[in-house]
């Protein structure tokens, strides 16, 4: 017998997070991210809408061949247009084309837009739902019933809402799934609706269901209180994706549940996995994943505060909600001119223990000093960690320079195309390397010029870009010779690492940034 | 009598928010920042810890000379240290040296707390927050006392974290703020531990407040369920900024409350301004506000899913859970990154009203697909409202060009000094200047020898100078070519207006500018 706190996640990233404003998935896209929440352990995959998306049909031919280990595919659609047969409905073929065992299907459970937005009757409307329902078991699928705008609908006419679900039940559907498609509501309503649907539906083998999207800033709650009451499915996304704010975030909720509920999620045997997991869906969305996302963000375990980073060294129960580790995650304690000594030596003694150094070596005082003399010039390493290592180990006397820019010369003038020339000579040991090239501007020209140059002498490189350039003014009131801080992040495709640079000159702060960027990896992986 | 439904707003940005990783506010900043939260009704203001951070002192000091209109400015500190006579403490002096009617204090209601980061005994921490309180009392403050890490506390030893509470009472505090500092609590447990303090500290006059993190994504719904427990003060910050995973967002917890709850806010007079608000605390806060954010995100009313648009197109409530005018937002194809169509023709009319322009002129919405077409570029009018009154005032015919940049040249290379030279050659009507002039970096360069060119031409100029130079990359993923924007504040000791300038080249966008910035004062004070 299932456990009775057992809760299935479902997640839609590959359907409801597609419809997000700048996400656009490729077929191949889509494989990788199947791939990864197959592995990390959802139950269910929502993978795409045929009906509505013919990419989408190519993508499940595809994904047929690919052996999930823990979670199940799902196509989506719509129930049947009104007033024709379910056989000669375009929408509900195209799901049996899909051939899932598995198919979600959401119809209209508010009055308002079955006259609005479908334009008939409250009657027709419940045979379209119990019509569609019935043709796809008959085609051998077990279905869920999403019931759109479910909460909409109840506020608005109750028993018709819920006439809608009785009619999914009856018609054969494995489980009702209750949408806040506009995502308007609040967790006390979410609960007591919820609650109200449980003793009107009263039949243990059906599993009720919670889909909810973010535009009250409240759908983490609102799954939570819907399983408080009674769900047992939670629709999201994994990193939150979806039409306007979003779906609810599934890499947020599997922690919050498996770690301050009784609830217990498949997933959940797998937390370990969740920081990495969410930084790769987002990696293959091109979306930068925010820092201060719950549990997986890069700021989400930051200390900067003085007390609080005083405090989490001392006992990291005292500000962390959770250990970092269990989700995967690592704490970050910021190195700014507000984070307290402490800090600082134990970022140091990590990059220095290989080396053996110890804590009481004068050489830490040194690069102490060094530190806070950067940090008063503009640096600023609490973003810049492999600036901060490059530093650190330079210091320790564990690398020497692997390149020397000899001289530079960058002419930008009054043109069309905003163009600029740089001409960069590289020295290594005995051999230069001179290289011109033109840029978008005189940073983009040296970036570009530079980069030719070393590639030549460290092929390596050639597999390093740029994956994010972010300037900013630090000490104001000198107009436009205030210092600039440069921030670059790379990647290699694996890692992915980011380095700073400060100076009153863009140009100069930019080659710092760059040049650091380019001998960290350099440091990893010698030719 | 006081409605039993008005709940306070409490903006913490300037100091919880100036915690948060990657943020860093001048004096100048926080100023504008406190104008603009006064201007929107936030009830109280929390600025600066005076006690852990000089430059606060310095805020505080021109802070005083601002008249604000709705909000209350406050201190923020921690209690004494144990030990020692309130009166030796320099933390709660520096609180007084403020200046500030407010005053809020922080102090320990967690025995962990209290034994692990203070080292101390549970009497002599609930001596430090009596005593605390009764000196800052006896200085004429208004106390209000944050019971930090409340939360935490009340789950590991109730009877203690109540005891820190009732001190506080005692010794005068007039309201209460219960933090969960680490943000890890679920809605359902804040609702049932505020009301349970709610019993314990049964004095109608007392304010019971809440302060919440959103570690678990929960930070806006635990809010909530507390002001349904009984809570009638929500501290949090604007946007949502903070230490970690942030702070409970204010711009999504306002329109929560005033349209969907029948609690009310000082501020919910004015919801039409609140996405303009957040925009321009990111703006000046340098950060990039995301799109999916409740109520005021870019993405917030945008609908991609086609069955979306069409709905929303046949009755806008069928696929939003309100009305994007109400908070100053903008369905779907957005007009401005910022501002709702609404909101920029009220802009072009002031602007326009000398002239007789009227609102049905075709010549409006010429303005508004090229203020649209530029943000698309990467300009942002929001703050820099100097940028969009020449523009509207060019379209309309108003001024033609003071002066044309005919040509220049920017040579930069290596050397000890960083310097650049700039050649810029300006012409007005029939008279050319060339002037020659080195600079540090190249825009520094340029800025020199432009405004060296035109002080010949138009001397009023001499007295403009630079007070603000803010630079910042927009589309994210060009890495070196991307669009960066270039923000630029002017004054000539009385007036200061700010300007903009976008393009993928960093001194094509500062020219822009510094263009406008000059121009600006010579429609203001012609030769």
């Amino acid at each position: 017998m299932q456990n009775i706190n057992a809760v299935e996640i479902y997640d839609s990233t590959l359907r409801d997070g597609a419809q997000s404003r700048g996400i656009s998935f490729s077929v191949s896209d889509k494989l990788k991210i199947l791939s990864r929440l197959d592995e990390f352990g959802v139950d269910y995959i929502e993978a795409g809408n045929p009906g509505s998306n013919p990419k989408d049909l190519h993508f499940f031919e595809k994904a047929k061949l690919v052996r999930l280990k823990n979670s199940a595919l799902v196509a989506f659609g719509s129930t049947k247009r009104k007033l024709i047969a379910p056989c000669d409905d375009d929408n509900l073929n195209a799901i049996l084309k899909a051939n899932t065992k598995y198919a979600t299907i959401f119809g209209k459970s508010w009055d308002l837009h079955v006259f609005d937005i479908l334009d008939t009757t409250l009657l027709e409307n419940l045979k379209m739902i119990e019509q569609s329902i019935e043709y796809l078991i008959d085609k051998g699928k077990t279905v869920f019933f999403d019931a759109e705008h479910f909460f909409d609908g109840y506020k608005n006419n109750r028993d018709y809402s819920l006439d809608s679900l009785k009619v999914a039940h009856k018609a054969g559907a494995e489980k009702i799934i209750l949408c806040d498609t506009n995502g308007g509501f609040l967790p006390h309503e979410i609960f007591e609706i919820v609650a109200d649907v449980k003793r009107e539906l009263s039949d243990e083998r059906l599993t009720i269901g919670i889909h909810a999207h973010n535009d009250s800033g409240c759908a983490v709650a609102n799954s939570i209180e819907a399983v408080r009451a009674g769900a047992r499915q939670i629709q999201g996304t994994f990193i939150g994706i979806g039409e306007r704010t979003g779906n609810a975030n599934l890499s947020t909720l599997i922690p919050n549940l498996e770690a301050k509920t009784a609830y217990k999620t498949l997933a959940g045997k797998n937390m370990g996995a969740l920081t990495d997991t969410a930084h790769y869906i987002a990696e293959v969305a091109n979306l930068a994943l925010s820092s201060r996302m719950p549990y997986v963000g890069t700021a989400a375990f930051s200390h900067k505060g003085g007390m609080h980073v005083d405090g989490v060294l001392k006992n990291p129960v005292s500000f962390e909600h959770i250990e970092p580790c269990v989700v995967g995650n690592e704490r970050n304690v910021l190195l700014s001119e507000v984070a307290g000594r402490g800090a600082v030596i134990a970022k140091i003694m990590k990059i220095g223990q290989l080396s053996g150094l110890e804590k009481s070596s004068p050489i830490v005082n040194d690069i102490i000093a060094k530190i806070k003399k950067m940090e008063h010039k503009g640096f600023h390493f609490e973003a810049a960690a492999a600036s901060f290592e490059l530093l650190v180990l330079k210091m320790l006397g564990k690398i020497k320079p692997f390149f020397v820019i000899e001289n530079f010369e960058i002419i930008s003038s009054l043109n069309d195309s905003n163009l600029s020339t740089a001409t960069v000579t590289v020295r290594v040991d005995d051999v230069c390397e001179m290289v011109t090239l033109d840029g978008t501007g005189p940073v983009n020209a040296i970036d570009r010029a530079l980069r030719a140059a070393l590639e030549k002498l460290y092929p390596v490189l050639c597999g390093v870009r740029l994956s994010d350039y972010k300037v900013r003014v630090v000490d104001e009131g000198n107009s436009t010779a205030s210092t600039t801080r440069v921030l670059i992040e790379s990647t290699n495709g694996k890692e992915t690492w980011t380095t700073v640079g400060a100076s009153k000159d863009i140009i100069n702060a930019s080659i710092q940034a760059l040049s650091d960027s380019l001998e960290y990896i350099l440091i990893r992986r010698p030719t």
